[in-house]
């Protein structure tokens, strides 16, 4: 092949690319040795096996097929199992005399009744084959045994049909079996009476405004009330409650859905105690509710401080926020305590360190992504149910405070409660994150048609006013779900967020930001008139015109521009020192505001943008329409004559004066027009350099760490708009300062700090 | 609260500060009404259970205890259970007469010999414990019946000990019982001789020198190799490959470890024919290694191209990358077939968009992180191995083709061969990704002492030299894995890299930009003579002395780093045009160098600064050196006399000529020195422009799309040197053309085209 310059390359391209549109299928090269058919187990047919060795499928021997798993052969219907040598086996097939397979497949028997159809000996229900005898000597006909249901017996045929073992608790009174008028349900024979046998087992998914008749629910709800409500079966109880749960929490005047049979439950728990001195958590029921009376989460979320208290620094530096959890299974059962994190209600992939951040208190934590659904199918087949609490320590004698839950998508007889004001909101307790299962339709097992996925956790942490000692108020979870229906779940996504807030009641800051300004403003007010008035006197005129009028409201737009700038530029300030420093905040007393609460600020700097582009507008307009004489008197030069004059009177010539002075001096004088004290280029520059290269833009960050340089395997919070204003102005006004002033020491000391 | 100024606030923090150091523990709040104390289940002591609904701890009744989960209560020893109503149980105690209690705890019975400690019957090994009869009526004293373990019975007694059930098939041949000089081992019993009992189950941790007596290997070492060789039991034989693998394909003159055990197994299978015509895969055993004849590896890997094209665009688009694994778990039972990507070899989590960026072929992928030690045990109880094969397509006949691995950590008699040169490469198949087993010591449950995790995976493919076709050869994966020893598992982390590389030979592309040099140089270097004589001409100096020769070299240094800098952006822009744009790139023909690749490029780019930096420094002396001379001949004004001359000569007096024209010409020209065509200003914020607002800078990521706009939820790769450079120097020059002639049109092309 030659080596030519790149013409010759170009041209090259041009023939093969026509063999290209030619050669079109896929060349399988004689000499590619290693190439081998994909087979998977579910390819091979009926009488061969996957060879998990060889990764391919292997004919089973003679009268042999494959087994369940496609991993194995076994004998035909009709053939016993031999040993013949160590490593394969042989079949033979059962004589005409006992033409009957025993169970485990090594021998041939006679049946007492009829083969099934997989050549096994069967027995009438309620009857146990018996193959073997006491000490495992085969029989040479099998033999049905009945089980004695009758006390003291009380047997059943076991799962497999060959041994009787005790029957079910439940069974207990009526012989082991279950008639008419009992109900029998899940396994449980439900006495008659205890609870009408019409339940509804719909879900409704409202996003999607339809409802699904569950298989589970149909599988699962009547047996676990009925277990619930007469034998106090504690599992049946908890999976009656996840079904409730599943169904969003949603009370309807419907009383027989899943919520509706909780609540009868727990109406008539009553007369009871309550567990754990919690009026809303009765015994044997999981607690979903916080009760709704109007105004209660009021009194839940803003009335007693959490018991321990946040510190940034110091010896009582305490920063973690530690969430446990209490995990249970759709079925009810217990599975363990967990700590809330990247393991249940962080859905988002992400390292420990980022993750772990979301818990430590003061960060504003906030965590996006999507999802595919295909994944979600596959990772989660059953839901997990979490009930949530704050670890407060203690040691020996740990104590927990349950979290207040509030589910957006709760319906209350057919509002959306949770949506309206606090008074109405109704607090529950049990979450769950992704739910396939209430969707599926025909049977457990069948593609969903809906899924409901959690598409926000938000839990938001509120400092008790003026508090001196870090103190917050119970955190609230806020829960949103999204009701995905499947169309094509290799496709689909869903975008979930995991975001833990800080709030602080901002009024204080406010009232006094406000009465700053209007302090000022009033000022402002008499400095423009005191302007306005030098400024009528200067062109003397004593009249009040419209003239003056405009030139008082643009001097009051220039100072009010500066009273609102002195104010936003104060409160950043205000801000970055109190919340970032050491001295303000060994205890959390002071918080940010949160983006929604920035909005006046942001109105305060948008005034002050407006106004002084007013001022600046007119001054433009009296530069640009300035008049310049410029009056040069220059002496022309004297010089003697040299010659003598003849007669009496000395003649002085004075010598005419050259323009090019005044042509210079002009020139110079325009040059200057434009020179300033401050370089815009040296100002940006060296902004820049402090907030982007030195990282003082991380002091901008919502974290209460003054730390300039953050590494990306960390988690960085959103930026505070406050903050990085204040900063911004701060760093700009400094180094202008600098450019303009220019004291020496401070130069020195600026350069060291650089350094 | 007084809402005070600044000052007030910052003085009211200095009372708190003293009372904080006061209260230094937490205070309970007795109005706090939901704060509960933690229990777990293991918190519960003996006679109290672990109430699921309450979350606490509840005694059990009278003669109960807690259960071995510790969530419900189960009556004492000697207490038999009773149902007494529907929602608990009771216990009574069994009479005199009936001391022991039957196996599901619901009756008395009486003993043929001793009771066990938990009160129940036990019998001689061998035989099977009967309560009741055949029609589970209870009996008054229960019996011991042995099993029959004779042919034709051959019967033992089933894990509960309940029922005799035929024994396992290796002890037919025995009476179902095992003895010497058989072996006993993992529930089969080897025939004496067919192999020796002396097996090594260390496993050699080479990086931290030292082995360890694997408890794992310890259980199954043996039991695997004997049921691999005796009985050829497909599973056994992949665990015993697994244990290979876990040993890191090492082999040692030592012949009894894993690898010496299967290389046993594996040559006395050589007279059998092979698997899937691949000599080096034997009937019923795994496929672990290439074969070691030298040189093999350069031949599997540079001979026959994949029978796969790869193209960017156009119709027959093809860029993805399938690789299948078939996956094994340890005790080599096969579980599935799986796609190789974010479940098993990419252990850095992202979301599934970016991970399966991994897979688009072209892109040059590169994903590290951080994982920790305690989620690794958590997540990987016990290793998976992965065999991975490339997916070549093919609809119903789907073929596959073998990914060749290269473990850098195999040792071959002690050398660490895959480090060495290719011809030395000992490839091989199977990988894991965590092994948390091997290390455990004295038992498969204790906390291992090593845990061995893979810290790089690098997949690369290398484009067949001069292909038109995109055709590419069989990709070589490279594994490295480290061994951890496990010292504090909270705060250990491993780091783990995966990557997928793309390589071309760039032997051509090298020795075009050398011939391009060395033909640029000569040219330079008779341009350079050509100055250097004219120099010699202007300064009227006929002797060649060192001054020459100086100038010489000086000009001859900027015009080679003219030269550098031309070839170096040419073959900027040539791999930018050639590997980014439509036409070149139907099939793939080009890829980029790798990272260590472009030495030599850079290598080209110092030397043409270098020698520019000369060239300037020369040039800057030059100017710094020059001496200038200013002469305004300016003409005096010629004045009329007004005064008329007595005597006859007229005489003229010239007017003296003021300085200021000389000053004000000298004070423009010197204005003038600095003015350039090109603003720098305009010229970097331009540049900057086009690079980071528009993307531009998005051309020089290592993927063959010219896509401008990357949105930060997807993959980007890590830059290319050389496309920065060509992107960058492109845009420069042409910035600085336009400035310097401003051709209209073309400054509207250009308008148009950012627009």
């Amino acid at each position: 092949m030659a080596t030519g310059t790149l013409p010759s390359v170009v041209s090259r391209y041009k023939v093969p690319i026509i063999t290209l549109f030619l050669s079109v299928y896929i060349d399988i090269f004689d000499c590619q040795q290693f190439v081998i058919t994909f087979k998977s187990p579910s390819d091979c047919s009926g009488d061969t096996f996957f060879d998990i060795s060889s990764l391919s499928c292997v004919s089973c021997g003679s009268n042999q097929l494959r087994s369940t798993t496609g991993l194995s052969c076994i004998c035909k219907t009709g053939y016993q199992t031999l040993i013949t040598d160590k490593t394969s086996i042989t079949c033979q097939q059962c004589p005409t005399d006992k033409p009957a397979v025993i169970t485990d497949g090594f021998g041939c028997v006679r049946c007492p009744g009829s083969l099934s159809d997989e050549g096994k000996c069967q027995c009438p229900p309620g009857n146990i084959l018996v193959e073997r005898d006491t000490n495992g000597n085969l029989l040479d006909e099998a033999r049905c045994e009945i089980c004695n249901g009758n006390t003291p017996g009380l047997t059943v045929p076991n799962y497999s049909g060959d041994k009787c073992e005790r029957c079910q608790d439940s069974f207990i009174n009526s012989s082991c079996v279950c008639n008419p008028p009992n109900v029998l349900a899940g396994g449980l024979c439900i006495p008659s009476g205890s609870l009408s046998t019409n339940v509804n087992p719909s879900v409704n998914y409202a996003q999607l405004k339809f409802s699904v008749q569950s298989a589970w629910f149909v599988k699962n709800l009547y047996s676990s009330s009925a277990a619930c409500l007469v034998f106090s079966n504690l599992t049946a109880c908890q999976a009656l409650g996840n079904m409730c749960v599943m169904n969003m929490h949603s009370f309807s005047s419907v009383s027989t859905d899943a919520c509706g049979l909780f609540n009868t439950i727990f109406r008539s728990r009553a007369a009871l105690s309550s567990t754990q001195d919690i009026s809303y958590w009765r015994v044997n029921l999981p607690w979903l509710y916080y009760g709704d009376e109007p105004g209660l989460a009021g009194r839940v979320l803003q009335t007693d401080p959490v018991p321990i208290k946040f510190s940034f620094r110091g010896r009582n530096k305490n920063t973690d926020i530690r969430l446990l959890a209490a995990v249970y299974n759709v079925r009810g059962e217990f599975l363990r305590w967990e700590q809330v994190g990247a393991g249940n209600l962080q859905l988002c992939p992400g390292t420990t360190s980022r993750q772990s951040a979301a818990f430590s208190f003061g960060t504003a934590y906030q965590e996006s992504c999507d999802l595919s659904v295909a994944h979600l199918l596959d990772a989660h087949p059953e839901p997990l149910f979490y009930d949530v609490f704050l670890d407060l320590g203690g040691g020996e004698n740990r104590k927990l405070l349950p979290l207040p839950t509030l589910v957006y998508n709760q319906q209350y007889n057919g509002r959306l409660i949770n949506e309206e004001s606090m008074k109405n909101w109704y607090l529950s307790r049990r979450v769950f994150v992704v739910d396939t299962l209430s969707g599926r339709e025909k049977s457990t097992s069948s593609l969903p048609k809906v899924i409901r996925v959690v598409s926000s956790v938000k839990i938001r942490f509120q400092l008790v006013p003026r508090t001196q000692d870090g103190q917050v108020f119970p955190p609230l979870m806020t829960v949103t779900y999204r009701d995905v229906p499947i169309t094509d779940i290799n496709t689909q996504t869903v975008t979930t967020t995991f975001a833990v807030e800080y709030e602080m009641d901002q009024n204080e800051a406010r009232i006094k930001t406000d009465t700053a300004i209007g302090v000022m403003a009033g000022v402002a007010l008499i400095y423009s008139l005191l302007k306005t008035v030098s400024w009528k006197r200067r062109i003397a005129s004593p009249l009040i015109d419209a003239e003056t009028l405009l030139k008082f409201l643009i001097f009051y737009a220039g100072d009010l521009a500066n009273v609102f700038f002195a104010v936003t530029v104060g409160t950043g300030l205000y801000w970055l020192i109190f919340y970032k420093t050491l001295k303000a905040q060994q205890f959390v007393s002071v918080l940010l505001p949160l983006p929604a609460q920035e909005e006046q600020f942001v109105t305060y700097v948008g005034c002050a943008f407006a106004l002084k582009a007013v001022q600046f507008l007119h001054k433009l307009f009296m530069q640009v329409s300035i008049d310049v004489f410029f009056i040069d008197w220059e002496r022309p030069r004297c010089k003697a004559n040299r010659t003598v004059q003849a007669a009496g009177e000395p003649k002085r010539d004075p010598s005419p004066v050259s323009i090019w002075r005044t042509y210079f001096v002009a020139n110079e004088w325009n040059e200057i027009q434009t020179i300033r004290k401050i370089s815009p280029t040296f100002q940006i520059m060296a902004v820049l350099f402090f907030l982007e290269v030195l990282g003082f833009s991380n002091l901008a960050l919502r974290d209460p760490w003054p730390i300039l340089q953050r590494s990306s395997q960390e988690y960085t919070p959103s930026y505070s708009i406050i903050l990085r204003y204040g900063l911004s102005s701060t760093l700009w006004l400094c180094i202008g300062f600098l450019q303009v002033k220019r004291p020496p020491v401070i130069l020195l000391s600026f350069l060291s700090l650089a350094l």
